[in-house]
């Protein structure tokens, strides 16, 4: 494997010449300010956004190229995550820019051609919920269920809908045993209804300082009630590299996954066939990514996002 | 493999003097009576005390038979248990003659010499923190938590207990996210913190209508929160085996394990290397054991537990 490359005016412009898509990858470390649901480490240092990161944007939209912004998190929808990139001073985000695994579950419904008369039964966050509306699928379950109790009675049956064809679950601050029997009784008892994973992140930082169980975790206990595996949407299925690719007819080798971690952002683009271009801003340190016991190269390595803007402006 | 015999008195005498030590299965399809907890329906039907087993335990504990009631159920202890089965007029029931998957945990600690000043954490019924308790451990969480909410709040840490050294995690209705993040923490951050499940059970009949989430949802949840497999202590793990041999100074071929389901009773009596009988009191008919398709065949079968009196009175 060759070595990596410092980002340089030169191999930036090759970049360029070989990529019309870049993936940002927003999952990771989340800073206190963003804290418990947006996680833009490589955009924004400590509260702040990253000097350049706006402009470095516009630049790569006007070269033409798509900018995506991709994330984990199911917790909210694409319009949810726009506002926060504005928030931030990024107004130039727009939804279509955002695949959230929310946004992901419902896509893998509509590519599936999955029936508008059957219904989805959310384990999760309201973006779930949301983006399974704009698709134009009914979802239910989800916040509503938050406070609902199972009852263990004698003779009591507990009631599902039998036109259920998916169960969605993604990461739910709410779980509870309620939702599981609710998922349960659908995926073992509604003939062929599927059962989603929006993504299986054994945990998260869900607040600042420390890590806290994440989707994987009810996803994994729907596994054990039911004794299925799920199709998993988000990262790292390659799901939505697949539905990226149709959206912007173009290949795989045509993007670049940018992001601030070997072992899930570089090591995900490579293998999905991407270029790969790591940022130091997050919790990589150049050290770490020269020694010796690292085995994933990315293809560039720069500081931050906002060089890129720096170097195509270098003569 | 020898087709099953249907028990009769000359092969139950040659049974009597082969094995010292009777298991009874007691998990299966809960009658409506017992509903949501006891799950006893070799003894039972409908719900009423099968005619004559009081008197057949009685019978085999006169012949100097060990006798031993084993329940994947976690959520009672052992005196609970025993209270269950007085209630169903099996008075002479002891807690010494009851193994569940609770007690089971607390003795997996004891036979491991876990640490007195070590403490337990538990997701799952009362019956596991008294079982602990009487071991001489200090367990807490369990219904104490059913409550109990995890904030997601920036600079808030979700403090946990340094001291605890094992995880018990068992069937728990009111399970939630902040059970979750406890149990994960100390398994994940607590060096060398054990993961212990009381059983896998995918579902179990909580009520008589349907099946529920059994353990397995629970145990799987922390699966996919901490990327760590369990210590699993009830069926078909073989450690109450273990524990029963040292106990009662015999070997597995000297045990019959007594019950009504192929694929889990006699399957886990036989890996177990014990003599099986298997009753058609309970889920699986004559017709059942006999089809060609079936391939788990008990050492001998029966109608009904009480048949072994019948048996032994019968010139």
């Amino acid at each position: 494997m060759a070595p990596p490359q410092i980002l340089s005016s030169t191999n930036l412009k090759s970049l360029f010449e070989s990529v019309d898509t870049f993936l940002f990858d927003c999952d990771g470390i989340v800073s206190g300010f963003f804290s418990p649901l947006s996680q833009f480490e490589i955009l924004v240092m400590g509260d702040t956004l990253i000097h350049g990161v706006s402009q470095t944007l516009d630049l790569l939209r006007s070269k033409g190229k798509n900018v995506v912004f991709v994330t984990n998190n199911s917790m909210k929808s694409r319009r949810q995550y726009a506002e926060k990139f504005g928030s931030l001073g990024l107004t130039s985000v727009t939804q279509n820019e955002i695949f959230s695994s929310s946004f992901a579950a419902a896509m893998y419904l509509k590519v599936n051609n999955f029936p508008k008369d059957k219904k989805v039964y959310v384990i999760g966050g309201e973006g779930i919920i949301e983006e399974l509306k704009i698709a134009g699928f009914s979802g239910f379950g989800g916040p509503e269920d938050d406070e609902k109790k199972a009852q263990w009675k004698s003779n009591s049956l507990f009631e599902h809908d039998k036109s259920v064809g998916a169960v969605v679950v993604g990461l739910d601050p709410n779980i509870n045993y309620y939702k599981l029997q609710y998922g349960t009784l659908c995926v073992r008892e509604n003939p062929g209804c599927l059962f989603i994973a929006t993504n299986r992140d054994a945990v998260g930082h869900m607040t600042d300082l420390q890590e806290w169980p994440g989707a994987g975790c009810m996803v994994s206990a729907m596994c054990g009630s039911t004794d299925r595996e799920p199709i998993v949407v988000g990262k790292p299925s390659t799901f939505m590299m697949d539905f990226l690719l149709q959206k912007f007819g173009t290949e795989t080798s045509r993007m670049c996954m940018v992001g601030d971690r070997l072992d899930t952002d570089i090591l995900f683009g490579q293998n999905a066939g991407c270029k790969t271009l790591l940022v130091l801003s997050g919790v990589t340190s150049e050290e770490n990514l020269l020694e010796e016991s690292n085995n994933i190269k990315p293809d560039y390595y720069t500081s931050m996002v906002s060089d890129i803007m720096k170097l195509m402006e270098s003569p």
